[in-house]
């Protein structure tokens, strides 16, 4: 399926401010066709990096006070694969890329290491594989009510489930901790996602399962076969949108994402598992 | 300088564990004519990993039940770089290599964010430059005392600046915790430390100042001047010596590092500016 | 039932150290016949509180360095009032005695606020009354493990949740914090409970119900009809056995519980609700 | 000093709602001449409950569904004891009236025990008596930022000394928890501050010295001499101005107090010790 989508950010910049970006759709084999356009206004040099474990693409500028503006557009054609999740087996830890590792450590949002009693004790019997993750995916969705404005920059996954409510990053957040409280890697992962309403970043979790990352929204709020991956990341804190050094205010975010034939959401959601993740055992290899 | 060195580590495993270490000398330029010998007791095979922007080394072992050790031994010449402080400054946030965004970021034990108004309040109208981390360190030193058992595996920076005590890995935390409150990127480090008493696996941290990484020791215990790099990391738990999966109880655990020719240690400190860490703008280029 | 009980505490003190000991049962009108001997030796001169709104009682002594024990030795006939727990309904916070406010309110770990969410989650659907309580110590019981050690005397109940594990103290913190988390009144109690292997202080909670303070165990660990209460209290802090200023060392503790006739507990646990506090819409009236 | 002080509430209750207020001026023995005018609008039945360890007045109130307002008005003439500072001496545990034990204690938001490393480093070696905690109210001052929004209802005075920042119910709580921690019993006072600008219900603490209960303000936003003592607790949670059991939304609310002479604030403010505490080893005995 192809897609149209991007953004539209303007912020107010009081003192001069540097900003990273990492917001462009990354360079995956399962991204087809990726064009795009990417105009800051005014037209200030950037840099440009991206992360060779990870692709993540970011982008810094500095800007000096006055109006900013940031305008991406792009189009690409989604590949996912999609599999049959019955067959899906976990991963020993023995049998673990080492590349890996990081994701199954806790990281400052997915505390994993202060959630793995209750991870255990809940989800410690399930019969291991894609179902078990599925089964976090349920129990997330069953007992977090998405709120928004429950949460802040500095929530925690192990405070979401005392708090029983949250916005997408902390559901990501809380899937991932389970995952890695049970040995299971986990990593976060922003994205455009056709379907959500309204329209927003959105931020979903991938688990490495059976030598692959596969895609899980514990919102149930997104179709998992229309979700254009941003970037993949420890946590929400690695892969921001926009991480500001200075003084600056947000004065508009646009975000979209649509069909490109221009068809109408239809609300299905897919019961098949799917990754759009780089193949191979060194799981991003393809990218370096 | 020549120093000889190693650990013993031994477990009465109890269930198949899988035992990640990281406690090899790094494989630095600075780091001259490393020799080293590498055994396992049974000796049973090992995967190996070298994570590309670290130089981490990783060795993955799956053990069954029954007693294991690990005896590790090196020799190596130290060549660290030394500077006149003075001569240090800060790199802004504009002119950060992008790969080093990372260790700005807050991480697990590392929780910079919670910790800004403090650093912020206690070191902002500090100026910059090297003097300025040492200030953090001289605070960190007159306000944190050192006391065994004060933290656990679980503890942060902002938990170890509330009870005022913690250990060398407590003390590194807070150093970089304060160090990215002020936008002044920090690792975690860990090192085996000429002239700690008594010897154990050290933890210090590295700032980045003036497009290096150079080393800081908060707890005052070891001499910059003979710190041989294992790994560096966003904290603690990416580099935890062992990290194991499974059930096992460590039985032994010893760790030596000497001067290859005898000498005894004088106690005499390093008052220049120290670092080990590779050349480049790309921070550890050298190791890809 | 007429029960013998005591305990023995010994301590080394290293300097001057002010004990405030509340270890004492309870003077109440469901205690019959309460005799009782409390020797110190040496032989110190004692300063005695009986707290107004509660009836506890507080001893405090004044210990100069040295080898310090107490003895306390009782017997009592324990008349506890026995309902059948269906007719047993909530009281509604507007008919609440105005005396009770404090035990719907946070404390310092008993953090109902920060336990609402999940408390609403849980049991919000519960109809009201006896049983719902009844429910909140099934599930404390079934979620939560019996470990000791893994607690420490700054837990709060909302890290019990988390941990899934605690001792008698933890678990009576988040029944109570559970219930006033609900608009349920609740207090900590501890008291010398027949029946616990191995012996020692326990604690349990009070709820608030039908005009009257019932006892709830969710530990299931000892009966309810063997009681022999000490203290009430907002929390473990208030009410504990020995709160001591100073530099002391406890070098022995024995608490013992036995029938004054020598029959042997049977095992046998009350389906009763059961209550030993003192009548009239004032709770604690009888004891002014 | 003669004023004139009160209060305007109103709310748009949406389903019933239970409301206990704690807002009327304590009946003190300082408290001269107490007249006041406590309205309901609609003029709802209503219970009284005066705390007798403590004084607070507590009024109950069921409100159905609609808007209903509060307008409380009072005319008191001040008639607090000063001191010389330099003469009150810190009281030793061991001489402590036993009833004062409560504010030794943490409890929800004075979280002493976290704070007691923390105090004894910075206080610890400070001279007792009450410049002692003239010196803890002097850093409190200096280190924490006075910030409306910074915290909210659930913030501690561990997070408040993280954050550096507060109101003053913050600022209240971490100087009674840094007492706490040093053994000098402190209790949290709410009160009709005059000279608060702009004027709102405030918050300072007592400390317990030399037998008696003396007033400190951290924010120095207050004249201690213009105090009017609404209630003590152990914190906030024990004697918020309105504690609401139901569904509504606060639509007004507004504080007033003024000398009755109509003379304006000097700015002027005392150096003496200030209390308005009942006397007597019993500190409340004066109110039963």
């Amino acid at each position: 399926m192809r897609y149209t989508l991007g953004c539209h950010l303007a912020y107010e910049v009081e003192a001069e401010t540097v900003f990273i970006f990492n917001l462009e759709a990354a360079r995956l084999t399962r991204h087809h066709d990726l064009r795009e356009t990417f105009r800051l206004d005014p037209d200030l040099p950037v840099r440009r990096h991206v992360a060779p474990e990870t692709g993540n693409r970011y982008v810094a500028v500095t800007v000096p006070p006055g109006r900013f503006s940031l305008d991406y557009e792009a189009e690409v054609t989604l590949d996912p694969l999609r599999a049959d999740p019955s067959g899906i087996v976990e991963t020993p830890v023995k049998d673990l890329p080492l590349d890996i590792l990081p994701y199954l450590l806790p990281s400052r949002f997915v505390s994993s290491d202060r959630l793995t009693p209750f991870a255990q004790a809940e989800f410690g019997d399930v019969a291991p594989g894609f179902e078990r993750v599925n089964r976090i995916c349920n129990w997330i969705h069953d007992h977090i009510a998405y709120v928004r404005g429950a949460s802040d920059e500095e929530t925690t996954a192990d405070e979401t489930l005392l708090k029983r409510a949250g916005v997408c990053r902390d559901f990501a957040h809380l899937g991932a901790a389970f995952c890695r409280a049970l040995g299971i890697p986990a990593r976060f992962v922003s994205c455009y996602a056709y379907g959500l309403v309204p329209c927003d970043f959105h931020a979903v979790f991938e688990a490495y399962l059976d030598g692959r990352w596969w895609l899980f929204d514990a919102t149930r709020q997104a179709n998992l076969d229309g979700l254009v991956r941003i970037g993949v990341g420890r946590d929400a804190a690695e892969i921001a949108f926009s991480t500001p050094f200075g003084e600056m205010t947000a004065t508009a975010m646009e975000i979209r994402i649509e069909r490109a034939d221009g068809a109408p959401e239809t609300g299905e959601r897919t019961v098949a598992a799917i990754s759009t993740a780089e193949d191979g055992p060194d799981a991003e290899g393809g990218l370096r």
